[in-house]
């Protein structure tokens, strides 16, 4: 028998990025749905992430957290998925998913707190400015198809989900090769379902805060 | 022939860890030293990165840029300096390499530019608040005498550069289980050899400045 996969997550959290990775890898998962005053900071649920964060998969005995690493543990679990590049043809694979995870991440953060990075201090600090994250960002979804190259992977799930988030929610600048990346990605089975998944529970909380 | 390996970098940045993760690995390379304000932003290196950031290494025609993707590229690329866990064993590789690329970067960089994370924004923000990523550090370092399990690997580097970078440089709290994690680590050879030539670099630049 297989391992057993439980998604913990919240439908308003970055949760929706490892979602969409489930649904692309195909395999049954059952989604634990956690709050996050309450059973994120649960002794239970922080034996599994001390952090008290979602998302995290437990498969079988195995742990893992961050969207980015459950992205790429998955598409390497899950071989059959055709999700990872072979191991000798990485570079931009992981170029790519450390650059959205790191700098790009960083940057979004410190324009939603309304940082402006002081000059002086770009050279330290691993994102520098938001313009260059930006451009560099361009310059990633601009080469081949997808990010790694001609076909579709996990890295493009894990970045496309944060050209999306940027882009509805304003937080990345509307640049026209975002888009263009985006309509390219947007349409895939697994991509609405999880989005279905995930909007379907988000409106379900609402209406029971609502009716409270 | 082997592709050749060149290895652009800086003695004053994060491309310790690359070379560190280049050390470990053992095949040949060449170091290309770029000055911030000159070199790493001329268009021939901003054809390489972008970014105009280092590291940077080319391996033959591929690029790839982001200290952690430099570290699990060249594990990749090189299986034989056994750096990587077989891909059906990734959990805790990409876990806490990611957590550090993300949230310990994060969480580090905002303490440096002494910002505190509103505690209603710990929840958006992907590294919540300072404490609960060292705490989460210091649970992913006192599990397994390695940070993916009994092995040493390339999540070591660079989770290990991040905790010997923090301890020495006062970022990060100098909690005994950080010190007994790079205790385990600082004596390697690949790492004091690493060591020796950018501080041997940098000691001559700085010798230079003063000169002029």
């Amino acid at each position: 028998m297989a391992d057993e996969l439980v998604f913990y997550s919240n439908p308003m959290s970055r949760g929706r990025i490892a979602r969409w990775m489930l649904e692309e890898v195909g395999a049954p998962y059952r989604t634990e749905w956690l709050t996050y005053e309450g059973s994120m900071k649960a002794p239970n649920y922080l034996a599994v992430n001390p952090m008290g964060k979602v998302p995290a998969i437990l498969h079988g005995k195995t742990v893992v957290t961050e969207a980015a690493a459950i992205c790429a543990y998955m598409a390497d679990a899950f071989p059959e998925a055709g999700l990872a590049p072979p191991t000798s043809q990485r570079a931009d694979y992981y170029r790519w998913m450390f650059f959205a995870a790191g700098p790009v991440e960083m940057a979004v953060s410190l324009k939603g707190f309304g940082i402006a990075v002081p000059k002086e201090r770009e050279r330290s600090i691993g994102c520098g400015s938001y313009e260059s994250v930006l451009d560099a960002l361009s310059y990633a979804v601009s080469r081949t198809p997808y990010i790694a190259g001609d076909s579709f992977t996990a890295a493009d799930v894990y970045v496309g989900a944060h050209i999306s988030w940027g882009l509805q929610f304003g937080t990345l600048e509307a640049r026209p090769e975002y888009q263009v990346y985006w309509d390219r990605l947007k349409d895939r089975p697994a991509c609405l379902r999880a989005k279905a998944i995930d909007d379907e529970e988000m409106h379900r909380q609402l209406g029971a805060a609502k009716a409270t």
